[in-house]
């Protein structure tokens, strides 16, 4: 729920809502790609959670393995910030179908068969109650079934302190065959940050993170190891880029200079972008590059979905981020 | 929060939101009217909560006795009717900061000092917790810093059952002055009704809410008991009017066709139209004519509030209800 | 100005706003009508009125014959009623150029050259200062010219006071060929009553209509009279007729219910009907059939304008009032 | 395309957008009960037709068997009436993909493989061109593989003539299980018509119905034939009801009197409510009863689909019209 | 047809609409000047036509000289682009009334009587059917009638291939006497193109575009060729500059970088710009300079007019560009 | 009142509303950092100044020093501009009930009683009349009863002339403790400017600044001057930055690039940063970066007011403005 445009709070007598969710996110864009995907949560069984799932449905995204149950549909304030002010999220996520789901209510053999790839973020483990145990039971069921497993660190302050995430998800990393994240989340999650580099600053080492990633995947033995390089020079204006650690290379991505329509969903355009490109088969060099152009389109675009198509983000790797009208 | 218009829930992309509650619409309604009035609730410490009281303030409503402290704000989704269509209403107030709150967060002494009346509504202690305790505290400690106690009962099917209602509602109607309610509340919270009343048919009996009063006056040792009689045609077009018990005599108001703009707020204006009148000294058939000429009002404006002044209801009561344009 | 929907001053963040005004009005029905019509006034000269300027021009209103001048375009907030609660009406036309134009702003033998007809309302010379000298002259000058003068008494008592009505009108309305009013401005302008009618316990007079037109046709000498009939109900529901006084016979048009959209206007479209009607040579009954069908129409859209054609006039004449849809 | 509230096209600098149709508002609701359905039809490949397709899986309807290709989608301007003022549409279908779609375009064979029902209405051979063939062969293949069909006349007097429509319909009614229309469809299409009725004099004659049934029922041999039944008092209230004729008897429903939010679609919806009444195994008395209160449900919601629940049209069913809040 | 700000649309549930047009822009932006203009079409005869009217003669422009008949108004729908994501444009002109037009539909000698100057694009032959037959009369009739002639050649790949442009606009330009496009539009529609440049890439270069332009006015008669110069660093950012080559000589304007409020309508308003300054009498340098600063001046204004006044392309013209506050 | 967006005044049908004003901003601003502060003025009374009241309260400012009185609240049309297009402001200030004030509505001794700053800006004498009076006897007052005065200069050239402004702010900022205005203030009020500044080419000389707040605080012996040192680069972006002279030196902030939002009200944020800093006790230097931070951020919010927080300044003085989002 976020004030139309730039309105504080105190300003608005209306809320613009999206039924958004950083797994859901990742959802509507590989579903955008044309991939088939499915959004599994919990949600309780009420009109609100039925608008969200037509939401869900209406951008192509599986929804039969949602589980029902519950007091609440967790939700958060957006307040979006502009030019040196920073937009400001205050979560109500407490006390959430999904905060407080059991360990029973989802069955990961029959949600994972038929399926490839399992995609996760650590706001899951940080939403408290039994989702860490939850989480890492899905790690191993889908490992188990041969899916590949990829998990964004996503940490958000808001909900678990730095102790209880290195806690907990070096444990779920440690089950995934690629890990996405920034220079925040790694040193949150893990303990681990890159040299020289102060994102407040806006100076970002390219060594540095080549570096931290290989640490990452000799560590938790993980095969593919992603950051996304953003310099927020303004709320208004960031320079967007990524790096992919594979096969023991780094290889970076083209930087973007993007004047921002939403930042918000900037992280999940870029794992689903890395996802697909994955899926399909690209070369690192060309996954990156897919991941970052897909994700810079994102933040082009109002609300939190990343509504490019697959060929939208060929056009923009291909060289032409001159936004010249097509006519 | 409300979707524009008749909108249902799944068809919105936007909600608009009020900062609302059944006491804070009385409190709302009173400052209009030219008195004094202050809210006592329990927010949490954020962004929302501030918003929330910018528009307590807005209307002149005092805010110092609110405490501060819990996870969340108490909110509801409202999906408005039309004609045969019920509006309806999800609760999502569960571990709201009130809901959870404790005896010792409210110092009845201090915030009774200086203060004439203390009104509050059934939906306090239908929150659970230690919230029927806490509106056991408020009354006695009204009662012995002398001030006048109302009630509206205002049975709320979503909150509790009518067996909670019926174990809890007595030993607080005990401690007032003042009760207000519709049918529905009588028998829901106390087990009584009107004879030969039903509401769905359209069908009001004049002399069962007479007896129906003196039953309860009696019983619970109240000197006042006041009724709503709303008889809903459709959710587009409502009957309205209203009896005041007082003294042994049952009075009852002329009755108004109301075109509806919006519903809600109705009896919480009708509450605060009842205590102006009464502290301004009206006699029994002047208070609840003031009392549902003012709710008749409430029912023409958008959202919560009755934003009439004390003299657009006069001038309603003393006959002009034409809507000719005063220009 | 008026805040969206049926909300109050108070709540908005915004207003709707149009470019009207009661002779403005006129002209964009007459145009509609597809009759040509000039708008004559004064505007000052900033961006305020070349935005009214183009309204006047997208309805085909003739602008041409405006003078320009003075600080301020008058205006005024209305706050939209609805079933017993009426709409506020809050001038700010004080120090408007109108206002405060002078004799030496109009040359009116140039502007009536090659006109027919010239229509003016009471809320003219209400404006004070030279304006009742102004209106005067234009009297004088469009008679000797060998226009139609008509005149809307349009009284506003929020601009002037009955006595002072009362000493200017009667000097206007003898220099008429078409006198409209209802019986509050015949009332309030001219002293004289119709007999029997009680507007706001909604009781109407025929036969006290058609003598008090008769009086006023002697009176002042003016061969035709005619009045609006309403019944308000409420804000939201009127009942809507007229009647034409003509050669000595009175002409009263059939009734129609109707459910409001926006009210104000609906003087100015029936006088924009009558006109039409009377140029178009329609005999006395059928003229005010089609001056209240017309401003029945204008009361089923939003804001001051009547858009109906002629076409849609004469539709609902011909008695189809169901509003089936047309496709 | 439509703008917002009561405003006429000429007022308007937006307009609401709604991807709908006949077909596909019987789908929506259809899939808002329960059931599951497939939208059939032609569009154009590209984006405009990409979001028709998201509200259609939106509210859960199937679209793989929709065939592409052609230049347009066709559309119509709404302007929403009130009261007096009827609602006005302009259409602009002309050179539509489905309109020039040919016979090759469907494999009916494909099409109605696990279906059990097929309905279409009078819009699709209206459409010209190939249209009426293609409504045929459906027919025929619906038929062929035992699927229940299910017409609804749908007269549109801008589409076609009285003379086209009497050529062309009955060849295709002949091969339906179940007729749905109005007296005005009975009297284009067929040319039959009903004793004793005047819609727009809002005289309707139950007798003149079912003989009228009876009669279309004998001559096209169709099993069941349904009417509804309009008083369109103004636009704003509308009276309703229906008729179903089913093994020789005519079964009348109760009526309501609406206050219409959007007229449009409520034919759809009354469609898709005897539908899944006759699937669900409904007797004729409870079939129509169900229908005609599904109806009256969707006039009383924005836009064209009709978005109520099985469970909301049983609790209307069920006597409760009165609108009062659910909570 | 376009979604509010950036949605694509597939988020949107409204259109804002605009009746706009190539030729039509130019025309509002010349009476914005303070010059008279007609715009000449063909127009079907319904409300929507007339909603397009009003429109035009809003801004103050002549609709006199316009044709109805046919079945549609040609539009499109328009999907803002932002930072590196491109506007979208969906076509939705084939069958429209201009479209299908015949010669005898327009008497261009009487359209031309008075007339001192006839501008079109190259979007009119582009429509396909007899719209470049029609085109050329009109050069034709123009010259003939003594008006200066003028051309954008506006290249559109939705409309029609390079091969059919090249086929038509070299006989059309040939009539002309001033030619105006950009770098595409020549390689396009004349097989000619400026050395050295890339748009996609940002490098322009002067010295190639003054060669083209000589080229063109040689080879094609054409005394004045005039080309805007984008550099789109993206949706958002664009330099904007142009040249006028004239009297053997070519002229650059000064360079804007622009922050883009809406880009659609620049080249329209280039145009105006130009014609406006030519027909005043500029030299060379100042007319160029004017239509750049005019076409600066439109891009950071909302829609597709330029409403600018002449006054305020004067004051940009003059060196300030700063956007400080005028109060 | 303004178009929403950056609509131009012709292209809007309807207006955001704010209640707004030079020392309205201040005092919000402050009431916003957690200081008490009551706003003085005259408003006449009615339901629009209810509205204004209820915009102050709603932020906490007090309003229980107004006066009431006479006919208009003054107010004025605001046309956003972006880019290379500036704002245009259209005052309807004439007449308003403050600009017709005089000296004996306000009881400077009861109004200034417990009070302990006085801040006014150059617009109230510049509203004619007798404010320039009661302007001067405000200052007498105010430093009499001990309060510290501060002006703000705000020259408006559309109120009055460079020679009235000079007759008469000296013997105001005579009396003031504290001087805050631009370059273009002293120029125009005091006849005094920085050499070697230029706004509209954006070159600004800080030693000029210095040196020209050196000379005022000598000759009007104020012991604190501070500027505003803007760059306008265009309409839609600026650098921002501020000097505070003090005890003998000048003290300059560091500088802000700003993507605007909203520019207006930028100056008055400035100024209620600075009383806030003062009235902390801050440093000088910690003083003009407290104010120029606060006026940054003012500049990324919506409308007039700076909604900022005390924390929300200190955290962008303390180096993060890099708008990460808060969660």
């Amino acid at each position: 729920m976020a004030p139309r445009g730039y309105l504080k709070f105190i300003q608005a007598d209306g809320f613009d809502i999206n039924y958004t969710g950083s797994e859901a996110n990742v959802c509507v864009s590989l579903c955008s790609f044309g991939l088939a995907a499915d959004f599994v949560t919990k949600l309780p069984k009420n009109d609100i959670s039925a608008a969200c799932l037509a939401t869900m449905r209406k951008f192509g995204v599986g929804v039969d393995k949602i589980v029902y149950g519950g007091d609440r549909l967790g939700s958060y304030y957006l307040e979006r910030g502009a030019s040196q002010r920073p937009s400001k999220v205050i979560y109500d996520r407490k006390y959430s179908s999904i905060s407080m789901a059991g360990p029973a209510d989802f069955d990961w053999d029959t949600i994972f068969a038929d399926a490839g790839w399992f995609h996760f973020t650590g706001i899951n483990p940080a939403l408290g109650g039994e989702m860490a145990r939850i989480s890492l039971d899905a790690c191993k069921a889908a490992r188990q079934s041969g899916l590949t497993v990829s998990c964004d660190l996503n940490y958000r302050k808001n909900l678990w302190s730095t102790e209880e995430a290195r806690e907990i998800m070096p444990e779920l990393v440690r089950r995934c065959d690629l890990l996405i994240g920034n220079e925040e989340d790694a040193e949150k999650c893990l303990g681990l940050s890159p040299e020289g580099t102060d994102v407040v600053a806006g100076r970002l080492n390219r060594e540095g993170y080549a570096k931290l990633a290989a640490t990452i995947s000799e560590r938790f033995e993980i095969p593919q190891v992603a950051f996304t390089l953003r310099t927020s020079r303004s709320a208004s204006d960031n320079n967007w880029a990524g790096m992919l650690y594979s096969g023991g290379n780094a290889y970076f991505s083209k930087a973007y200079d993007i004047h921002m329509v939403d930042r918000v969903g900037g992280g999940d355009s870029f794992s689903a972008g890395l996802i697909y490109a994955l899926v399909q088969g690209y070369d690192p060099q060309e996954a990156i590059e897919f991941a970052v152009a897909a994700s810079c389109l994102k933040q082009t675009m109002e609300y939190d979905f990343n509504l490019a198509t697959a060929e939208d983000v060929r056009q923009l790797m291909g060289g032409d981020g001159s936004g010249r009208v097509q006519r």
